[in-house]
């Protein structure tokens, strides 16, 4: 394979020196994990990090550090592994940028993308809605009744939240089909073509069977969760390109945590999803209950969109307290190419909830132009 | 199911009010996720999370917040998911304590522990001995011979690196036979029972094949990384209890970067890990390259091993550059029911690397008088 990849790093320091030994020990840390006594003068050559460039930024130091893809292999958790497993684990050191290079050919990438997620759901312009099916406790068929309305008012993609799982009030093989049915009437009906995806959930023995049975039952997505089970889980369902993929967030907030350290917002909610293979990456707003700053938020959709980027371009879906009333002014930031998510706010509206969809369709319709 | 689990978190406020809505919101946040108009009743007296104490501690305040463990079922990651999904995206917000309660019956945990470790690898008392074998690029038969020679000084487990996958260098189904001979071969020559763990490697649709590989192939244990594989992996193997897990802390780091976000090092490196399954969990020694705190490691090796905890006692593995110099050192402080792992520094002394081991072993057994 030619060609390196190349991750960019922040180091807490303002020494040059400091920064420069830092990043020899970075880029050995993440390929050889061993001195040089213990190594040969070819694996040197071949495996080895290579610090490409360093330079001061304010009172700490960026360096562009790049790997050989064999040091990589064909694994996505291995790809993760040289970036930043082990060094995650030093004080002051952010991963700040992502250049996969060849590593985006090993990959499938997004199967669907914007192009795909549009034509499967038949809006072909302006933003997608997505209500989120919740709260846990409710039972399939009064989760399957929430589905057929939000399906009958327009939503173009009714999600199940990140928190139904295998729980014995709604057990996933219970209630995929229920919901399945439920939004295949209401499609029926008003001669539309909303999607559900719903949320692997199940044991880790039970997975492969859990994959096999959403595909038979129906189900348009499978909403998964790097943070619990694994990126390489993403990258496989890509691969297989059967059903389009939604990441969701949860159990990934160490990385984002704190400014000096973990993961840029944008390199980790779109850069690496994509890369992955989502089709949309959820991620919670500003200005929500969550402390995720507009530049942040616009910084992450970007990195889902850019034509630059590896992959085909996909969704940002932004998320997580949203309602109705903010929808013209997050339509005005976002633009058209996003999925809109609608959780507690749209539901607390009940049988009403038909109606929140038509004005949140129409506050992004406005504010987009659409 | 009866009785609750309950996750104690450390809130970045000082102001008891706000503290109060913080908590309250955790509590919903990461059960209903909904308003009480978007609920009933039932689901809320049912499993909603519950604030059962706040107090103030310093500039900050601590909640011990319980959940239903219906709330998260039968699944690994949902319950991970109730305890820190969408709350560990928030600033300031801090898992510091978890008290399993009834989800510990939920899942097998460690299978083997210190007790069984130690019948395995036939070392009933004082602390043991775990050689890495690194680096990539070596093929299978460089890495065999390094570890048949620690195999032939008495090593207790030889490891392969985390950085082992399934390169090219050495592809892992063309790997693992090879060290499995030499460690077979070395163990009858020295009547001895050094243990060979390797690390579970491939993309995702070969999961299931390479676990069942590693079986027939012969080797004694697998490392898992939680942090790019999940954490229901390592509940999974330890269900089915053919083999003995030791979990990697690579891609982990996140969690424990900042000091007032994350997870607690004693919480993410000893609780979670026991509960999850694993036999032996891997973190990084003070002093090394990482900047895990002497008080911090010494809180991962107590939640490790207290009697009181959740599951059978497992085995605490510092590592991270250590030498042999620092084995006394370590030995003192952690006792003797410890995987004392050594990488980089032995490596370098290429083929006298058994001197290296038999110079760790006095110094352990010096420092802890076994």
């Amino acid at each position: 394979m030619s060609g390196r990849f190349t991750v960019t790093y922040r180091i807490a320091t303002a020494d040059s020196a400091d920064a420069r030994t830092r990043a020899e020990a970075i880029a050995r840390e993440q390929t050889l994990e061993a001195p040089p006594e213990a190594t040969t003068p070819a694996i040197e050559a071949a495996l080895l990090g290579r610090v490409d460039a360093l330079h001061r930024d304010g009172e700490a130091h960026v360096a562009q550090i790049s790997y050989d893809p064999n040091s990589a292999g064909p694994d996505f958790a291995q790809f993760l592994n040289v970036m930043f497993g082990n060094s995650s684990l030093q004080r002051g050191l952010k991963v700040v940028g992502l250049d996969a290079g060849p590593i985006a050919s090993l990959h499938a990438g997004p199967r669907f993308g914007i192009d795909g997620i549009r034509r499967l759901c038949g809006r072909p312009r302006g933003g997608m809605i997505a209500p989120v099916l919740k709260p846990m406790g409710l039972a399939p068929a009064d989760l399957a009744l929430i589905a057929g309305r939000c399906a009958a008012a327009g939503a173009d993609i009714v999600k199940e939240d990140h928190g139904l799982a295998d729980q014995p009030s709604a057990p996933y093989r219970a209630r995929l089909p229920r919901i399945v049915e439920a939004v295949a009437e209401a499609n029926a009906r008003a001669g539309a073509r909303t999607l559900y995806f719903a949320t692997l959930a199940g044991t880790h023995e039970h997975l492969e069977d859990n994959i096999a049975f959403a595909r038979q039952a129906g189900v348009d997505g499978l909403i998964l969760m790097p943070g619990l089970t694994g990126f390489g889980l993403v990258a496989r369902l890509a691969a297989e390109g059967a059903l389009p993929v939604m990441t969701h967030p949860a159990f990934l907030g160490g990385w984002t945590a704190a400014p000096g350290s973990g993961i840029a917002h944008d390199v980790l909610f779109g850069t690496l999803m994509r890369l992955a293979g989502a089709d949309i990456s959820v991620f919670p707003n500003w200005g929500g209950r969550f402390g995720f700053t507009q530049g942040e938020c616009l910084a992450i959709a970007r990195a889902c969109r850019d034509a630059a980027g590896a992959g085909r371009p996909m969704l940002p879906s932004p998320g997580g307290g949203m309602s109705v009333e903010r929808a013209g002014e997050m339509a005005s930031a976002y633009g058209e190419d996003v999925v809109y998510l609608l959780g507690g706010s749209l539901l607390a509206m009940r049988e009403r909830i038909g109606d929140g969809i038509y004005r949140m369709r129409e506050a992004i319709d406005a504010a987009t132009g659409s």
